[in-house]
Protein backbone atom coordinates (compact mmCIF):
# COMPACT_ATOMS: atom_id res chain seq x y z
CA UNK A 1 0.00 0.00 0.00
CA UNK A 2 1.40 2.93 -0.75
CA UNK A 3 -0.11 6.48 0.38
CA UNK A 4 -0.54 9.51 -2.50
CA UNK A 5 0.00 13.27 -2.05
CA UNK A 6 -3.62 13.77 0.17
CA UNK A 7 -1.49 12.46 3.02
CA UNK A 8 1.45 13.76 5.27
CA UNK A 9 4.17 11.90 6.81
CA UNK A 10 6.54 11.87 9.39
CA UNK A 11 9.66 9.41 9.08
CA UNK A 12 11.21 8.53 12.01
CA UNK A 13 14.84 7.61 11.09
CA UNK A 14 16.12 5.84 14.61
CA UNK A 15 12.93 3.24 14.34
CA UNK A 16 12.45 2.59 10.81
CA UNK A 17 8.90 3.95 11.36
CA UNK A 18 6.46 6.58 10.02
CA UNK A 19 3.41 7.96 10.97
CA UNK A 20 0.88 9.64 8.65
CA UNK A 21 -2.24 11.26 8.33
CA UNK A 22 -5.08 11.97 5.71
CA UNK A 23 -5.15 15.61 4.94
CA UNK A 24 -8.08 17.36 3.76
CA UNK A 25 -6.75 20.42 2.62
CA UNK A 26 -2.82 23.00 3.66
CA UNK A 27 -4.03 25.72 5.63
CA UNK A 28 -1.40 27.72 6.24
CA UNK A 29 2.76 27.56 5.92
CA UNK A 30 5.56 29.56 6.14
CA UNK A 31 9.00 30.10 7.26
CA UNK A 32 9.84 31.67 10.67
CA UNK A 33 13.06 32.89 11.53
CA UNK A 34 13.75 29.78 13.70
CA UNK A 35 11.45 26.66 11.90
CA UNK A 36 9.32 25.83 8.84
CA UNK A 37 5.63 25.98 10.03
CA UNK A 38 2.72 23.85 8.66
CA UNK A 39 -1.04 23.93 9.41
CA UNK A 40 -3.23 21.53 7.55
CA UNK A 41 -6.96 20.16 8.16
CA UNK A 42 -6.73 16.23 8.19
CA UNK A 43 -9.61 13.98 7.49
CA UNK A 44 -9.75 12.23 11.22
CA UNK A 45 -7.62 13.99 13.88
CA UNK A 46 -8.88 17.90 12.77
CA UNK A 47 -6.26 20.57 12.90
CA UNK A 48 -2.60 19.65 12.45
CA UNK A 49 0.38 21.77 13.40
CA UNK A 50 4.07 20.66 11.20
CA UNK A 51 7.08 21.82 12.64
CA UNK A 52 10.50 21.57 10.37
CA UNK A 53 8.75 18.14 9.31
CA UNK A 54 7.80 16.78 13.03
CA UNK A 55 4.34 16.34 13.98
CA UNK A 56 3.50 19.09 16.70
CA UNK A 57 -0.05 18.61 17.38
CA UNK A 58 -3.65 17.72 16.29
CA UNK A 59 -7.25 18.67 17.40
CA UNK A 60 -7.94 15.11 18.04
CA UNK A 61 -5.33 13.75 20.77
CA UNK A 62 -3.42 16.46 22.29
CA UNK A 63 -5.00 16.78 25.35
CA UNK A 64 -3.01 13.77 26.20
CA UNK A 65 0.00 15.72 26.30
CA UNK A 66 -0.63 18.89 27.24
CA UNK A 67 -2.57 17.47 30.57
CA UNK A 68 0.40 14.89 30.99
CA UNK A 69 3.05 18.11 31.18
CA UNK A 70 0.75 19.95 33.85
CA UNK A 71 -1.12 17.96 36.11
CA UNK A 72 1.30 14.96 37.32
CA UNK A 73 3.67 17.88 38.33
CA UNK A 74 1.35 20.60 39.78
CA UNK A 75 -0.08 17.82 41.77
CA UNK A 76 3.24 17.02 43.01
CA UNK A 77 4.57 20.67 44.02
CA UNK A 78 2.95 21.21 47.31
CA UNK A 79 1.99 24.86 46.59
CA UNK A 80 2.73 26.20 42.77
CA UNK A 81 2.12 29.89 42.80
CA UNK A 82 5.35 30.53 40.24
CA UNK A 83 5.21 28.85 36.70
CA UNK A 84 7.44 29.10 34.40
CA UNK A 85 7.00 27.22 30.61
CA UNK A 86 9.77 27.20 28.41
CA UNK A 87 8.27 27.12 24.47
CA UNK A 88 4.84 25.77 24.59
CA UNK A 89 3.65 28.40 22.22
CA UNK A 90 0.72 26.17 20.95
CA UNK A 91 -0.41 27.01 24.59
CA UNK A 92 -2.31 24.19 25.05
CA UNK A 93 -0.21 23.67 28.37
CA UNK A 94 -1.06 27.06 29.57
CA UNK A 95 -4.17 26.50 29.17
CA UNK A 96 -4.19 23.57 31.53
CA UNK A 97 -1.69 25.21 34.19
CA UNK A 98 -4.18 27.83 34.31
CA UNK A 99 -7.27 25.80 35.23
CA UNK A 100 -5.03 25.29 38.99
CA UNK A 101 -6.67 28.23 40.66
CA UNK A 102 -3.48 28.00 43.40
CA UNK A 103 -1.63 29.14 40.21
CA UNK A 104 -0.92 32.74 40.64
CA UNK A 105 1.33 34.03 37.58
CA UNK A 106 2.71 31.72 34.78
CA UNK A 107 5.16 32.90 32.95
CA UNK A 108 5.59 31.66 28.87
CA UNK A 109 8.99 31.80 26.98
CA UNK A 110 8.39 30.84 23.59
CA UNK A 111 11.31 31.25 21.08
CA UNK A 112 8.94 31.48 18.21
CA UNK A 113 5.91 34.07 18.16
CA UNK A 114 4.91 32.57 15.05
CA UNK A 115 3.82 29.38 16.87
CA UNK A 116 1.64 31.17 19.24
CA UNK A 117 0.03 33.69 16.43
CA UNK A 118 -0.60 30.66 14.01
CA UNK A 119 -2.13 28.47 17.19
CA UNK A 120 -4.40 32.02 18.19
CA UNK A 121 -5.56 31.02 14.57
CA UNK A 122 -5.77 27.51 14.00
CA UNK A 123 -5.72 26.06 17.66
CA UNK A 124 -8.59 28.91 19.38
CA UNK A 125 -9.49 26.65 22.04
CA UNK A 126 -6.16 25.57 22.97
CA UNK A 127 -5.72 29.30 23.55
CA UNK A 128 -8.73 30.39 25.30
CA UNK A 129 -7.03 30.93 28.43
CA UNK A 130 -4.61 33.65 26.83
CA UNK A 131 -6.01 36.48 28.36
CA UNK A 132 -6.09 35.13 31.85
CA UNK A 133 -4.39 37.88 34.02
CA UNK A 134 -2.26 35.30 35.00
CA UNK A 135 -0.40 34.90 32.25
CA UNK A 136 1.94 36.12 30.72
CA UNK A 137 3.56 35.66 27.22
CA UNK A 138 7.15 36.25 26.49
CA UNK A 139 8.93 35.78 22.56
CA UNK A 140 12.54 35.26 23.79
CA UNK A 141 14.83 32.58 24.18
CA UNK A 142 14.03 30.40 27.15
CA UNK A 143 18.05 29.06 28.05
CA UNK A 144 18.58 33.10 28.69
CA UNK A 145 15.67 33.93 30.65
CA UNK A 146 16.26 30.73 33.16
CA UNK A 147 19.94 32.50 33.60
CA UNK A 148 18.47 35.79 34.45
CA UNK A 149 15.55 34.41 36.76
CA UNK A 150 15.83 35.78 40.27
CA UNK A 151 17.23 32.45 41.92
CA UNK A 152 14.80 30.22 44.26
CA UNK A 153 12.05 32.48 42.29
CA UNK A 154 9.93 29.95 40.30
CA UNK A 155 8.29 26.48 41.62
CA UNK A 156 7.32 24.98 38.72
CA UNK A 157 9.79 25.16 35.38
CA UNK A 158 7.76 23.03 32.52
CA UNK A 159 10.06 22.15 29.84
CA UNK A 160 7.55 21.96 26.38
CA UNK A 161 9.78 21.84 24.10
CA UNK A 162 10.21 20.27 20.52
CA UNK A 163 12.88 17.32 20.02
CA UNK A 164 16.48 17.97 20.95
CA UNK A 165 17.39 18.80 17.27
CA UNK A 166 16.93 22.88 15.80
CA UNK A 167 16.25 25.42 18.45
CA UNK A 168 15.29 23.15 21.19
CA UNK A 169 18.72 21.31 21.51
CA UNK A 170 20.03 23.43 24.40
CA UNK A 171 16.97 22.66 26.49
CA UNK A 172 18.21 18.86 26.60
CA UNK A 173 21.47 19.94 28.71
CA UNK A 174 23.14 20.09 31.93
CA UNK A 175 23.64 23.82 31.83
CA UNK A 176 20.45 24.24 31.26
CA UNK A 177 19.06 22.35 34.23
CA UNK A 178 21.40 24.05 36.69
CA UNK A 179 20.27 27.07 35.77
CA UNK A 180 16.62 25.74 36.50
CA UNK A 181 17.97 24.17 40.01
CA UNK A 182 19.36 28.02 40.76
CA UNK A 183 15.53 29.72 39.82
CA UNK A 184 13.81 27.35 41.79
CA UNK A 185 12.31 27.51 44.84
CA UNK A 186 12.82 24.73 47.89
CA UNK A 187 10.29 23.18 46.90
CA UNK A 188 11.10 23.55 43.38
CA UNK A 189 10.52 21.09 40.50
CA UNK A 190 11.43 20.64 36.61
CA UNK A 191 9.21 18.77 34.02
CA UNK A 192 10.69 18.18 30.70
CA UNK A 193 9.03 16.28 27.43
CA UNK A 194 11.57 13.35 27.30
CA UNK A 195 10.43 11.35 23.98
CA UNK A 196 9.44 7.94 23.40
CA UNK A 197 9.89 5.37 26.54
CA UNK A 198 10.32 2.59 23.64
CA UNK A 199 12.12 4.13 20.96
CA UNK A 200 14.64 6.83 22.68
CA UNK A 201 15.39 5.57 25.66
CA UNK A 202 19.53 6.49 25.43
CA UNK A 203 17.86 10.36 24.95
CA UNK A 204 15.46 9.81 28.72
CA UNK A 205 18.95 8.43 30.35
CA UNK A 206 21.24 11.18 29.06
CA UNK A 207 18.38 13.33 30.15
CA UNK A 208 18.22 11.71 33.36
CA UNK A 209 22.22 12.23 33.78
CA UNK A 210 21.76 15.74 33.12
CA UNK A 211 19.35 16.30 35.29
CA UNK A 212 21.15 14.59 38.84
CA UNK A 213 24.45 16.36 37.73
CA UNK A 214 22.53 19.50 37.67
CA UNK A 215 21.91 19.06 41.20
CA UNK A 216 17.97 17.36 41.06
CA UNK A 217 17.90 15.41 43.98
CA UNK A 218 14.73 12.92 42.80
CA UNK A 219 13.62 11.95 39.41
CA UNK A 220 10.55 10.35 37.98
CA UNK A 221 9.65 9.40 34.36
CA UNK A 222 5.97 9.41 33.71
CA UNK A 223 4.71 7.86 30.27
CA UNK A 224 1.58 7.75 28.71
CA UNK A 225 -0.43 7.85 24.83
CA UNK A 226 0.42 9.75 22.29
CA UNK A 227 -0.83 8.33 19.24
CA UNK A 228 0.38 11.70 16.66
CA UNK A 229 4.50 11.00 18.15
CA UNK A 230 6.86 8.03 16.84
CA UNK A 231 5.16 4.80 18.61
CA UNK A 232 2.50 6.27 20.00
CA UNK A 233 4.25 6.05 23.27
CA UNK A 234 5.85 9.37 24.98
CA UNK A 235 6.98 10.39 28.51
CA UNK A 236 8.09 13.29 30.21
CA UNK A 237 10.59 13.58 33.32
CA UNK A 238 9.85 15.38 36.88
CA UNK A 239 12.85 16.65 38.64
CA UNK A 240 12.35 17.74 42.16
CA UNK A 241 14.99 20.26 43.49
CA UNK A 242 15.90 19.02 47.07
CA UNK A 243 12.22 17.70 48.18
CA UNK A 244 11.14 14.03 46.86
CA UNK A 245 8.79 13.77 44.12
CA UNK A 246 7.04 11.03 46.10
CA UNK A 247 4.88 14.11 47.91
CA UNK A 248 1.23 13.60 44.88
CA UNK A 249 -1.48 15.03 46.61
CA UNK A 250 -3.60 12.11 45.90
CA UNK A 251 -6.62 14.24 47.90
CA UNK A 252 -6.50 17.13 45.46
CA UNK A 253 -6.42 15.57 41.90
CA UNK A 254 -8.97 13.04 43.23
CA UNK A 255 -11.09 16.26 43.80
CA UNK A 256 -9.73 18.52 40.90
CA UNK A 257 -11.83 21.61 40.41
CA UNK A 258 -11.61 21.27 36.74
CA UNK A 259 -12.65 18.62 33.66
CA UNK A 260 -9.85 16.60 31.73
CA UNK A 261 -9.84 13.93 29.44
CA UNK A 262 -7.19 11.71 30.11
CA UNK A 263 -5.72 12.73 33.36
CA UNK A 264 -7.35 12.12 36.50
CA UNK A 265 -6.00 10.81 40.00
CA UNK A 266 -5.84 6.82 39.05
CA UNK A 267 -4.17 8.08 35.97
CA UNK A 268 -1.51 9.67 37.15
CA UNK A 269 -0.14 6.70 39.52
CA UNK A 270 -0.68 5.22 36.67
CA UNK A 271 1.44 6.94 34.79
CA UNK A 272 4.26 6.40 37.57
CA UNK A 273 4.01 2.39 36.97
CA UNK A 274 7.76 1.53 35.90
CA UNK A 275 7.69 -1.02 32.88
CA UNK A 276 9.65 -4.23 33.74
CA UNK A 277 12.24 -3.15 30.77
CA UNK A 278 12.99 0.36 32.57
CA UNK A 279 14.47 -1.04 35.59
CA UNK A 280 18.01 -0.70 36.39
CA UNK A 281 17.76 1.65 32.61
CA UNK A 282 18.53 4.46 34.68
CA UNK B 1 7.02 13.24 2.23
CA UNK B 2 6.62 10.52 0.18
CA UNK B 3 7.55 6.62 1.22
CA UNK B 4 9.02 4.75 -1.43
CA UNK B 5 8.69 0.61 -1.99
CA UNK B 6 11.10 0.12 1.09
CA UNK B 7 8.37 0.50 3.47
CA UNK B 8 5.43 -1.45 4.68
CA UNK B 9 2.21 0.84 5.07
CA UNK B 10 -1.35 -0.06 7.00
CA UNK B 11 -4.01 1.96 6.32
CA UNK B 12 -6.55 2.61 9.26
CA UNK B 13 -9.37 3.74 7.05
CA UNK B 14 -11.27 4.58 10.20
CA UNK B 15 -9.27 6.93 11.63
CA UNK B 16 -7.47 8.35 8.21
CA UNK B 17 -3.71 7.39 9.81
CA UNK B 18 -0.90 4.97 8.65
CA UNK B 19 1.83 3.10 10.07
CA UNK B 20 4.76 2.06 8.09
CA UNK B 21 7.55 -0.16 8.73
CA UNK B 22 11.32 0.29 6.58
CA UNK B 23 12.01 -3.10 5.26
CA UNK B 24 14.76 -4.74 4.33
CA UNK B 25 13.57 -7.58 2.12
CA UNK B 26 9.94 -10.14 1.84
CA UNK B 27 10.59 -13.27 3.16
CA UNK B 28 7.78 -15.16 2.37
CA UNK B 29 4.01 -14.25 1.20
CA UNK B 30 1.10 -17.08 0.84
CA UNK B 31 -2.59 -17.43 0.26
CA UNK B 32 -3.88 -19.72 2.93
CA UNK B 33 -7.53 -21.07 2.18
CA UNK B 34 -7.85 -18.69 5.13
CA UNK B 35 -5.80 -15.56 4.67
CA UNK B 36 -3.02 -13.77 2.88
CA UNK B 37 0.40 -13.83 4.94
CA UNK B 38 3.57 -11.86 4.43
CA UNK B 39 6.30 -11.99 6.62
CA UNK B 40 9.50 -9.04 6.18
CA UNK B 41 12.95 -8.65 7.86
CA UNK B 42 12.72 -4.53 8.51
CA UNK B 43 14.83 -2.00 9.10
CA UNK B 44 14.25 -1.33 13.36
CA UNK B 45 11.28 -3.76 14.15
CA UNK B 46 12.82 -7.27 13.37
CA UNK B 47 10.93 -9.54 11.81
CA UNK B 48 7.06 -8.57 10.92
CA UNK B 49 4.31 -10.80 10.35
CA UNK B 50 1.16 -9.10 8.18
CA UNK B 51 -2.20 -10.95 7.29
CA UNK B 52 -4.31 -9.07 4.84
CA UNK B 53 -2.67 -6.54 5.54
CA UNK B 54 -2.71 -5.64 8.43
CA UNK B 55 0.11 -5.65 11.43
CA UNK B 56 0.35 -8.69 13.66
CA UNK B 57 3.02 -8.14 15.10
CA UNK B 58 6.80 -7.74 15.01
CA UNK B 59 9.84 -8.77 17.42
CA UNK B 60 10.48 -5.90 18.89
CA UNK B 61 7.27 -4.82 20.26
CA UNK B 62 5.24 -7.95 20.60
CA UNK B 63 6.13 -8.14 24.18
CA UNK B 64 3.37 -5.82 25.22
CA UNK B 65 0.26 -7.57 23.67
CA UNK B 66 1.30 -10.84 24.63
CA UNK B 67 2.18 -10.46 28.06
CA UNK B 68 -1.09 -7.99 28.38
CA UNK B 69 -3.16 -10.43 26.88
CA UNK B 70 -2.03 -12.95 29.51
CA UNK B 71 -0.46 -12.13 33.23
CA UNK B 72 -3.39 -9.81 33.90
CA UNK B 73 -5.89 -12.09 33.51
CA UNK B 74 -3.99 -15.17 34.79
CA UNK B 75 -3.49 -13.12 38.06
CA UNK B 76 -6.32 -12.03 38.37
CA UNK B 77 -8.17 -15.56 38.20
CA UNK B 78 -7.67 -17.73 41.57
CA UNK B 79 -6.86 -20.53 40.49
CA UNK B 80 -5.63 -20.94 36.87
CA UNK B 81 -5.51 -24.23 35.66
CA UNK B 82 -7.64 -25.17 32.58
CA UNK B 83 -6.72 -22.25 29.39
CA UNK B 84 -7.90 -22.14 26.14
CA UNK B 85 -6.41 -20.06 23.78
CA UNK B 86 -8.60 -19.37 20.78
CA UNK B 87 -6.38 -18.13 17.86
CA UNK B 88 -3.03 -16.63 18.88
CA UNK B 89 -1.71 -18.52 16.17
CA UNK B 90 2.07 -16.61 16.40
CA UNK B 91 2.65 -18.54 19.89
CA UNK B 92 3.54 -15.34 21.87
CA UNK B 93 0.47 -15.21 23.92
CA UNK B 94 0.92 -19.15 24.66
CA UNK B 95 4.29 -18.97 25.88
CA UNK B 96 3.62 -16.18 28.53
CA UNK B 97 0.86 -18.82 29.49
CA UNK B 98 3.06 -21.56 30.27
CA UNK B 99 5.15 -19.61 31.91
CA UNK B 100 2.67 -19.47 34.87
CA UNK B 101 3.34 -23.39 36.95
CA UNK B 102 -0.08 -23.52 38.08
CA UNK B 103 -1.43 -23.75 34.80
CA UNK B 104 -1.84 -27.66 34.24
CA UNK B 105 -3.23 -27.60 30.19
CA UNK B 106 -3.30 -24.71 27.84
CA UNK B 107 -4.96 -25.83 24.58
CA UNK B 108 -4.96 -23.50 21.73
CA UNK B 109 -7.18 -23.48 19.01
CA UNK B 110 -5.98 -21.62 16.09
CA UNK B 111 -7.74 -21.87 12.72
CA UNK B 112 -5.21 -21.85 9.99
CA UNK B 113 -2.27 -23.78 10.83
CA UNK B 114 -0.32 -21.92 8.31
CA UNK B 115 0.24 -18.88 11.00
CA UNK B 116 1.61 -21.46 13.55
CA UNK B 117 3.91 -23.16 11.25
CA UNK B 118 5.28 -19.75 10.08
CA UNK B 119 5.53 -18.47 13.31
CA UNK B 120 7.39 -21.85 13.90
CA UNK B 121 10.08 -20.62 11.36
CA UNK B 122 9.99 -16.84 11.47
CA UNK B 123 9.33 -16.13 14.95
CA UNK B 124 11.63 -19.08 16.87
CA UNK B 125 11.33 -17.61 20.15
CA UNK B 126 7.79 -17.07 20.63
CA UNK B 127 7.69 -20.73 20.02
CA UNK B 128 9.64 -21.91 22.42
CA UNK B 129 7.15 -23.30 24.86
CA UNK B 130 5.45 -24.77 22.34
CA UNK B 131 6.86 -28.37 22.85
CA UNK B 132 5.57 -27.93 26.54
CA UNK B 133 3.98 -31.12 27.70
CA UNK B 134 0.94 -29.20 29.02
CA UNK B 135 0.30 -27.49 25.76
CA UNK B 136 -2.10 -28.87 23.36
CA UNK B 137 -2.23 -26.95 19.40
CA UNK B 138 -5.11 -27.58 17.58
CA UNK B 139 -6.20 -26.19 13.98
CA UNK B 140 -9.73 -26.03 13.82
CA UNK B 141 -12.64 -23.37 14.43
CA UNK B 142 -12.75 -21.79 17.57
CA UNK B 143 -16.34 -21.29 18.03
CA UNK B 144 -17.30 -24.64 17.38
CA UNK B 145 -14.93 -25.50 19.98
CA UNK B 146 -15.98 -23.90 22.18
CA UNK B 147 -19.27 -24.46 21.50
CA UNK B 148 -18.39 -28.10 22.12
CA UNK B 149 -16.17 -28.02 25.10
CA UNK B 150 -17.77 -29.58 28.03
CA UNK B 151 -19.48 -27.26 30.92
CA UNK B 152 -17.26 -25.72 33.46
CA UNK B 153 -14.45 -27.75 32.04
CA UNK B 154 -12.51 -24.46 31.28
CA UNK B 155 -10.73 -21.55 33.54
CA UNK B 156 -9.96 -19.00 31.74
CA UNK B 157 -10.20 -18.29 27.45
CA UNK B 158 -7.97 -16.09 25.73
CA UNK B 159 -9.23 -14.82 22.34
CA UNK B 160 -6.42 -13.80 20.87
CA UNK B 161 -7.76 -13.07 17.76
CA UNK B 162 -7.36 -10.48 14.95
CA UNK B 163 -9.46 -7.95 13.92
CA UNK B 164 -13.23 -8.24 13.92
CA UNK B 165 -13.50 -8.70 10.04
CA UNK B 166 -12.58 -11.42 8.31
CA UNK B 167 -12.32 -14.79 10.07
CA UNK B 168 -12.29 -13.31 13.09
CA UNK B 169 -15.63 -12.03 12.30
CA UNK B 170 -18.08 -14.25 14.88
CA UNK B 171 -15.66 -13.97 17.91
CA UNK B 172 -16.82 -10.64 18.75
CA UNK B 173 -20.41 -11.79 19.27
CA UNK B 174 -23.03 -12.38 21.97
CA UNK B 175 -23.42 -16.02 21.00
CA UNK B 176 -19.58 -16.61 21.13
CA UNK B 177 -19.49 -15.09 24.57
CA UNK B 178 -22.95 -17.03 25.66
CA UNK B 179 -20.80 -20.43 24.78
CA UNK B 180 -17.39 -18.88 26.69
CA UNK B 181 -19.89 -18.42 29.54
CA UNK B 182 -21.04 -22.01 29.47
CA UNK B 183 -17.59 -23.75 29.13
CA UNK B 184 -16.06 -21.53 31.93
CA UNK B 185 -15.84 -22.85 35.62
CA UNK B 186 -17.85 -20.46 38.11
CA UNK B 187 -14.42 -18.71 38.79
CA UNK B 188 -14.00 -18.73 34.70
CA UNK B 189 -12.89 -15.46 32.70
CA UNK B 190 -12.52 -14.37 29.34
CA UNK B 191 -10.22 -12.04 27.94
CA UNK B 192 -10.33 -11.00 24.78
CA UNK B 193 -8.23 -7.94 22.50
CA UNK B 194 -10.23 -5.13 22.31
CA UNK B 195 -8.94 -2.64 19.70
CA UNK B 196 -7.67 0.62 20.24
CA UNK B 197 -9.25 2.86 23.07
CA UNK B 198 -9.29 5.61 21.35
CA UNK B 199 -10.20 4.81 17.75
CA UNK B 200 -12.38 2.04 18.42
CA UNK B 201 -14.46 3.41 21.32
CA UNK B 202 -17.17 2.05 19.86
CA UNK B 203 -16.43 -1.65 19.05
CA UNK B 204 -15.80 -1.64 23.09
CA UNK B 205 -19.14 -0.46 23.78
CA UNK B 206 -20.52 -3.38 21.68
CA UNK B 207 -17.97 -6.17 23.07
CA UNK B 208 -18.74 -5.35 26.30
CA UNK B 209 -22.44 -4.91 25.64
CA UNK B 210 -22.37 -8.67 23.87
CA UNK B 211 -20.17 -9.69 27.27
CA UNK B 212 -22.92 -8.30 29.75
CA UNK B 213 -25.70 -9.49 27.49
CA UNK B 214 -23.76 -13.34 27.78
CA UNK B 215 -24.63 -13.40 31.67
CA UNK B 216 -20.96 -12.12 32.61
CA UNK B 217 -21.19 -10.55 36.05
CA UNK B 218 -17.85 -7.75 35.44
CA UNK B 219 -15.50 -6.61 33.08
CA UNK B 220 -12.48 -4.90 33.44
CA UNK B 221 -10.52 -3.22 30.01
CA UNK B 222 -7.24 -2.88 31.05
CA UNK B 223 -4.88 -0.67 28.29
CA UNK B 224 -1.57 -0.46 27.26
CA UNK B 225 0.86 0.66 24.73
CA UNK B 226 1.55 -1.43 21.46
CA UNK B 227 3.37 1.03 18.86
CA UNK B 228 3.06 -1.45 15.94
CA UNK B 229 -1.01 -0.99 15.99
CA UNK B 230 -3.47 2.07 14.96
CA UNK B 231 -2.92 4.84 17.84
CA UNK B 232 0.02 2.83 19.44
CA UNK B 233 -2.36 2.04 22.21
CA UNK B 234 -4.22 -0.69 22.63
CA UNK B 235 -7.23 -2.74 24.80
CA UNK B 236 -7.89 -5.85 26.19
CA UNK B 237 -11.18 -6.75 28.09
CA UNK B 238 -11.41 -9.36 31.03
CA UNK B 239 -14.96 -10.64 31.71
CA UNK B 240 -15.86 -12.63 34.69
CA UNK B 241 -18.25 -15.07 34.71
CA UNK B 242 -19.61 -14.86 38.27
CA UNK B 243 -16.91 -13.74 40.25
CA UNK B 244 -15.85 -10.03 40.36
CA UNK B 245 -13.08 -9.06 39.19
CA UNK B 246 -11.14 -7.04 41.80
CA UNK B 247 -9.57 -10.33 43.60
CA UNK B 248 -5.78 -9.29 41.67
CA UNK B 249 -3.11 -12.23 43.22
CA UNK B 250 -0.87 -9.09 44.10
CA UNK B 251 1.76 -10.78 46.33
CA UNK B 252 1.76 -13.88 43.33
CA UNK B 253 2.19 -11.09 40.78
CA UNK B 254 4.82 -9.04 42.70
CA UNK B 255 7.00 -12.43 43.26
CA UNK B 256 6.55 -13.90 39.76
CA UNK B 257 8.52 -16.76 39.00
CA UNK B 258 9.73 -15.30 35.40
CA UNK B 259 10.90 -12.60 33.51
CA UNK B 260 8.82 -10.15 31.63
CA UNK B 261 10.26 -7.15 29.57
CA UNK B 262 6.97 -4.52 30.16
CA UNK B 263 4.07 -6.28 32.94
CA UNK B 264 5.09 -6.49 36.31
CA UNK B 265 2.64 -5.48 39.65
CA UNK B 266 2.47 -2.09 39.46
CA UNK B 267 1.81 -2.21 35.70
CA UNK B 268 -0.81 -4.53 36.11
CA UNK B 269 -2.73 -1.99 38.08
CA UNK B 270 -1.65 0.71 36.29
CA UNK B 271 -3.47 -0.97 33.02
CA UNK B 272 -7.01 -0.46 35.09
CA UNK B 273 -6.48 2.86 35.69
CA UNK B 274 -9.86 4.18 33.98
CA UNK B 275 -8.99 7.60 31.75
CA UNK B 276 -11.29 10.58 32.31
CA UNK B 277 -12.73 9.97 28.68
CA UNK B 278 -13.43 6.28 29.51
CA UNK B 279 -16.04 7.26 32.22
CA UNK B 280 -19.96 7.05 31.02
CA UNK B 281 -18.63 5.60 27.86
CA UNK B 282 -19.36 2.21 28.89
Amino acid sequence: MTLNKDWFTEICPESGSAFSLKLKEKLHEEQTPFQHIEIYETEHFGTLMVIDGFIMLSDYDNFFYHEMMSHPALFTHPGPEQVLIIGGGDCGTLREVLRHPEVKRVVQVEIDERVTRLAERYFPELCEANDDPRAELRFADGIQWVKEAPPGSIDLIIVDSTDPIGPAEGLFSAPFYAACHRALGEDGMVVHQSESPLIHQTLIREMRKAMRSAGFCQLQTIHFPQPVYPSGWWSATMAGKNAPLDRFREEASRNKPFPTRYYNCEIHKASLAIPEFWKGEW
